[in-house]
């Protein structure tokens, strides 16, 4: 039995350290790639359907065709989990990536390549999710900052798409944190409207209403959907509108929504505090619904993992 | 002796077959790379400083910062070339593709996985150039199509820096297929101003002039540079100006300029005959120009090259 | 008594044969013309007090004063209806045109010509629906692609007036139908938001709601309107946001809606099925309770209509 | 022998009564047409050759074909000429136009007419240049406002194809004599930047420098192109560069150039005086030079030929 | 006692012919000043802790921190008030005036000045309403002009922070001007959206409903909150939407709404007539509850009190 | 006689101390105000002529009429710098600033002021060049910073107009130096071009050339004149053309110029070092030019005062 964690690649389950991408894929050279990422609560898929749903999307938004079916990748992707859950501590839980390429750029490869695999390079894969990336900004709250660079617009790509051609995220945190290392980029569309971070969207409280800009400029996020759906059921009416800084600086309370953490409270906006700096009542009511409905406390879970890995590391 | 291609990677030489990049490597993740693409006359590197010059602009651009100087990247560069020339006949030349990534993204690392290689991720590889792919093209002229996608604007991420996250231009091909597959697309910026191709620089003749779209939302080419010296050499005037598809329609000729076929006429924009629908005089003088420079008929390298590679795989 | 249809020009009552523009008429040498298309079922005109408001909105918007009155303009259109279904077979119905220009541009009038009309020029007039040219959309449903060329925003003029300089929506169309012969254009707004074709909005199914670009960049309707009313009564709900095209291509359903035809379904966007790449069961839905408010089978109408067309046309 | 003015239309030299276009002529329906407007000087077609080839690079934006070759067109344009010339006094000169438009647009034509022209619409007609409209202008200067409404930008249609879709033009100049009923709009384009009237480009002088917008938002004129030619024979230098009004406002001089007046003093921009307010030195000299190289005092045959049609209207 | 007015600057209570501004402050130097207005009902101040909230958001998107409360500064305005209420007549009412600057710009010191104020300047001062500016509107209605200058985008200082940086709204009234003397400049955002003029929000009544341009582009006004506050007691429902000019053209009616007269009808935009040009029956309303909700007639009070100061001038 | 600087305002000589803006003055509440200033080289005004005809312009692009000629101006300044020499060291250079407001906005005004001051409020002052401020820069380097706020676009007020409404710089700066305290911000405009800083041109080293923005979207500088003029003296070329933030990253040198220091060095835009990091040769070159032009080492000069400065406040 393989005593590490296997990768769907092109139709083949192979041990992790195996598991590659030739220097001249279509995802390496020109970043044609769309992307899902899904997580485990007690080692089990959560809304994997959603995910799979906005999967085959992307793929019809990218013209990409794959010859797998939803429920083909759904059950890699419980394999995968399974599979890798049974190395780890029960405590452990795993992020799950799917990502679909344009498939091999021919013209780059070297003569002596075997035949090119034909068709998109389809891949998922697990890693355990690392609590301690987010221990500490779940606990002080995480900083924004707007850096100059804009996001790309959906006449250039859509949002919408999960797709991995990133350099402006790239771009955008490393300016983000030459004013704060512990900073993350809040992206402005082309009018100045906030959009979203490299990898959460953002929602605001705002006079008793959770606001979100519009799904125009930002991935429609189904973590986003889950906070709506959590709000609704807390009596927390929500709309949609645009946003610009001032907006998030004059929040009640401002949060990132994402699969791997589920919620973080934002407590600055380019240097200026959100209410009073600290972690709102809003988000504790919104982190509990949560909680319940995945039946476990997701903040204790991510600190009391994060320790764990601190007390691996040095000890 | 190693009977197949180096690749450089990270440090090492390595045979083709056994270069590859993690799943997780930057490069894949989020698109996060600059590249530079230079190719061989008479199997000895073409203007290889001003392709390092550039390389190192996007580095500084992307503030990513390698343990490499340009004479390291020079040897290692002429070294691969060597020695995969070895291995082909001599009619053969080679295209070279120095990238580098912004590393590792650890967070989505399997728990099993090495120690991760500190920093970015650094790639030099060659390749024969597939000459049978521009055969056809250079004879009957390139068939362009603005696609309703348009080009990233600069403050996204800079066109003169050469990037990778090049989704952009992945759809805009696709959408231009639909029209006539043999069609490249020419992207708009988003004020409708004409662009480049994924690969190529545009530029046409109007009136006796060469006009190119400015640098400001096109890539900064090397083959663009040498052709506006030989223009120059010629005696035929050079400027920039804000192009519309009417400007190209309406133009005596126009020309693709790359790197690896070095000039191709355009002979159709949008369905309509540029000129009379045929490579034009200048293209000749140009091409033959640029022969002279490089010491070989680039065009008949390339009828000829396209003739051997139908032949071997037809035989 | 007259044997051909009648025209309403200035003042006058022509037959159809007599009815021209000068050539120097406004509407002819600036396109600055707004108008007006109803249509009738049972030979009755249908919402001609609604297109006669909206006309007058466009009146008002272009600052054109003409002197007649919204009455005087429902007496002259009734008139030419009654006159013009009097030659027709009982099964035909007729589409109706008001427009106005804003006169003779005498600056060009040639030496001897009469005096001019003084004023704007005013014209009214019916033809038969041309079912035959609907009849193959609306059982395989229509095909949409997104040309290069963008829609004029509303700061040039406002698409909520119904004007006539449209050039922008035939090259459009030019440009659609070199990638499909059966397209129609789907213009994008400067965004690259969705925004109207030619002579029909577009509405998407989309999770159970009905939804349509907002109306700043599009005309408002009056079809539209019936539509979203008649979702309504089957309990469909509504709503205007921003549309891209990846929304397009991942509706449930899509539609165009326009006088003439009232309901087309929309089967394929820039290539990509919508749906299962049918007409869905919404769109039977709608047309069924529109046919059901104008007392006939609008689907069947057309079907008939186009085949008694054909059969004139073969025999 | 035919004692009015004769007009080209599709094939046949009609008399100017009986030149007409069908109400359902695309260029009625859709503002579909491109055009040309020359004139003469001694009776005699001035630069027909330039306005042909424009004519053409119009037709080839617009994908119109047309099966008259540019010799036909001239041939045509002469004979109405030398017609029109005949029934006139010596000392009037004409206007001659040029239009095409998409042709008849069938879905609106009544059953009863006859079958349609099929292809484009060509008509070429003659008029006695209106002199008295330009006089006042030419001895004040005329007054340009700037209006909210904005220019149609280039990826919508190209102001470098001359068309007739002109409705913005039309609510421009509506907008400016709202402000003073002497004055013209001047468009600015999206970005505020200054583009031209609906009749006329615009040029200033600069600290003695002849500057125009950039050609990428106005039509590029012929009239232009020969003010450029006099003023370089003349000595004074010419750039294009990006105008703001502030710089019209600040000009030394600024003038407005089109084919039937040739040039035309600015001496007023959003009611800011231009220079002491009065026509300008390098004006007259531009004048000056213009008139010999047609070989007659243009302003002075305005301004003789305004006198005379005012005494024929007043006895 | 003091017989004039005081006024509150930096810490004092000056009598107001005593308070000025250093001619270096950065309020003069850099226009970098936030600011509030108020108003009195009967000498009482209306909504102060509104304009409070508002005036510290506006600090806090400015970066600006001062060392008063908004019970500080409460209490300073509530003393000015009084002090000037008890010099007026008791008819009088008065408007207030917070302002903080940037402090003072110490580069330009003259060297003999005394040390500079250390901080953010901050001023509050009162005078009384000139309801003489406003009667004449208040009958007739306002006319509003859009100019060809736009508003200052969100991306370049955001129109929700209250600031004094407005020279633009001074260039557009100066235009509008041009056009009607009597007229207010009705600013367009960078698309041609309506936004707001100088001192007041627009909001229109579209078939039967409260529609104003959404909050991105204008300031989020207090008066605005209440308007749309009322409208909803009188079962007025109200949207927000983004408009351009013909929907304000084609509205019912036209308001404006400020904190110094709360309400004024619009009768004409860009010299077309709104409804038939006359204060409407919605605004009669609005007028009304907003007098109940303050306890007089505001409209009264206005005539009345322009009336007495003619009396007073005449006299 | 007075022992102070004077000031002039509004007609009269007053001492330094004395001279203040009333709170209501239109530059206080609208920032409506323009500006100049110029600095003396041995105490005498450097460029006076070139700044009054700068300010003039202004005053016409904003339509402020005032009743003081240049003579009239030239005068007061050449009697404010005169007297203040008088009070200071030799070694002092002065500053010396013109402002003028659209006047007293009386609407504000105290019902016990005197009657306003009719028309504009015109100002002209003088304050020792505060060398201090420059000192260390220029011996390492400014350094810019871009920040997510825009620059105003020309469409809402034109940066040729040297104008005071300026909270975006404010707000620029602030956020820059969030980054690094030392910086500056380098404003782009809204395509993401680079523009100015607050009270400086940018201009920087490209291949041997001396490359500014176009002056579209910036200041038209008197010291940028300066600048090309010595340049070009020195035998190196100019042009203009858009620049992005990698162009001034990968540029040779950058400059800074600006009234009061002439010319600053540029080494680090961004966080990026620009050439070596150290002020350049060019830069030297440039430097010295300037200082053989004014008679005196203006960096020697700038050093010097800032170490006497600084030796003061330390005694």
């Amino acid at each position: 039995m393989v005593t590490e964690p296997l990768v769907y690649l092109n139709g083949c389950m192979l041990p992790a350290s195996r598991a590659h991408l030739k220097i001249y894929d279509a995802g390496v050279v020109m970043g044609a790639t769309v992307t899902e990422q899904a997580r485990t609560f007690h080692q089990r898929l959560y809304k994997l359907g959603e995910h799979l749903d906005r999967l085959f999307c992307s793929l019809r938004c990218a013209s990409l065709d794959i010859d797998l079916s939803k429920a083909d990748l759904a059950a890699i992707s419980r394999e995968l989990v399974a599979h890798h859950s049974g190395l780890l501590a029960g405590t452990a839980e795993l992020g799950l990536i799917q990502f679909v390429t344009a498939g091999e750029y021919t013209a780059y490869a070297a003569s002596t390549d075997p035949p090119p695999h034909p068709g998109p390079t389809v891949c998922v894969h697990t890693f355990p999710l690392p609590f301690e990336r987010w221990a500490r900004s779940l606990q002080t709250g995480a900083h924004l900052v707007t850096p100059s660079i804009r996001h790309v617009p959906p006449q250039c790509y859509d949002p919408k798409m999960k797709y991995r051609s990133r350099m402006h995220f790239y771009l955008a945190d490393k300016e983000a944190q030459r004013v704060d290392p512990a900073a993350t980029a809040l992206l402005l569309d082309l009018h100045g409207n906030v959009t979203e971070t490299a990898a959460a969207n953002l929602l605001i409280m705002e006079r008793g209403t959770l606001v979100s800009p519009p799904v125009v400029h930002i991935l429609s996020g189904i973590s986003r959907a889950t906070l709506i759906d959590l709000a609704g059921k807390l009596g927390i009416p929500f709309c949609e509108r645009a946003l610009q800084v001032c907006d998030t600086q004059n929040a009640d309370e401002a949060f990132l929504t994402s699969t791997p953490y589920c919620l973080m409270p934002v407590t600055k906006v380019n240097g200026t505090a959100i209410g009073n700096g600290q972690p709102g009542p809003v988000f504790r009511r919104l982190m509990q619904a949560w909680s319940e409905e995945v039946g476990l406390d997701i903040e204790r879970q991510i600190l009391e993992g994060a320790k764990r890995r601190c007390e691996e590391v040095t000890s």
